[in-house]
């Protein structure tokens, strides 16, 4: 297993649909915040440190899989539970958990908004072109500090 | 299987980050667009509409999985093609491709940039609540709309 | 004067644009966050229950003017420093100063990165419509909540 | 005078917050691609093809000032006409009228919805940084596609 980073939420009024709820690109959003915020959290520098040292310029999304379990609203505050699942070669499973305090019920129990399992990659860019990228072997030093 | 439904977007400068890319968390903002123009192409009145007739606020995800293909830049011009490929009793699997016309190939086949399959819910309000909704079974004349 | 309220922003990877700044319409999407953090810093209830009590339900812009004086990138924190400038009869004048701390300068003055002021009207519903909406008069239990 | 473009966008249910009406950050989004649009329309290369060519970026906001005259919501179709108002030696004031076709009126002139005026400069990247901008003069051949 890897490291866990808990990465913090307000909602907001504006990322309220006209169902009241949380509307969803808004989690895709954050939970990519939450990303980053791992690596970061771990001690990872920022990718524009990394683009000049390695060439990686970020961790692109090749799949993701998300549960939506219960609704959010504004004045929520949701705390994102990120770490790293597994590491294969040329990619990592990233999982999330969006948990709310639940400050009704008895038991306190956390509500489970929504989960969350993508494949990244750590990416360079492609030479000769402006946006195209291509997937590098994991670099086993950012692995090392996110364990 | 269902009618299918081509909904198109533009690529703007600010829909991309500092990789020059798209920002993923805006596929998930057209595609949530391309699922209700999929239900207004098949004749479905829009939500504010359905709410006072029958009580049904939208078509709120309950599971997504979505795999990343193909990079998009700004300039690009996407087309969403949009079904359903599945009804269940209170559930409904919404099927999209996300394809870029490829003008620089010879066969000038279109690119596939992203394919998502959902999982959505046919909603109304809890009573007694602002925020909370439940699932209701499928409206047959909705369902019928976009056979 | 009234009182002021600091909201504080991460700015994250996503809010930036291909130029590796922040794309400016987020801007105004922390800047609708401290408005309304304003109200609930100064003990004003969320507008969900002010509608339910007095038909508020919310303070549309009427009227906004932004200055930007310098650029952010994410890995910045912003200080959103929001006061109201002015109560007119069925309107106010909401004052935005967006600062960063500035660790590299000498004197450490925060940068200031923009400054906003926003005309405001407090809104209820129009009768028989969904969506058309109306000015109210200054609440003054709100005004006295907020001096 | 400038030439006038127009650039239309379909309003969506997730523009729209839990008032039902545009959130109004969605405004500056989509008055950020008219003005883009405005340049393409007129002939100018993209900006990652200006990078390359003249080391300009885009055209950054220096200040905008807004009024927002009448509510929209989802399944409107707004029209932005699209100007530069002033030429200014390292600036320009770009116009944008944000219209919505009004069917139900009798004389079916559109609605004025939102009108902006923003100040932009032409923006290099200042040597040796990877996020910092400097304004450069108006670029005769720009201005001239624009005229």
């Amino acid at each position: 297993m890897s490291k866990q980073i808990i990465y913090t939420v307000r909602v907001e009024f504006g990322d309220c649909d006209p169902a009241r709820i949380v509307w969803f690109p808004n989690f895709f959003r954050w939970i990519d915040a939450a990303s980053r915020h791992f690596f970061v959290g771990c001690g990872v520098p920022p990718w524009h440190e990394t683009e000049k040292a390695s060439g990686i310029i970020g961790t692109p999304l090749v799949d993701t899989h998300a549960r939506f379990v219960k609704t959010a609203s504004y004045g929520d505050t949701l705390n994102i539970h990120t770490s790293i699942a597994e590491w294969r070669d040329k990619s990592f499973v990233q999982r999330y958990s969006v948990m709310r305090d639940n400050l009704e019920s008895d038991a306190g129990a956390p509500d489970l908004i929504m989960a969350c399992d993508e494949v990244r990659i750590f990416a360079a860019r492609r030479e000769g072109s402006a946006t195209a990228i291509r997937a590098v072997p994991i670099p086993p030093d950012i692995r090392a500090l996110c364990e």
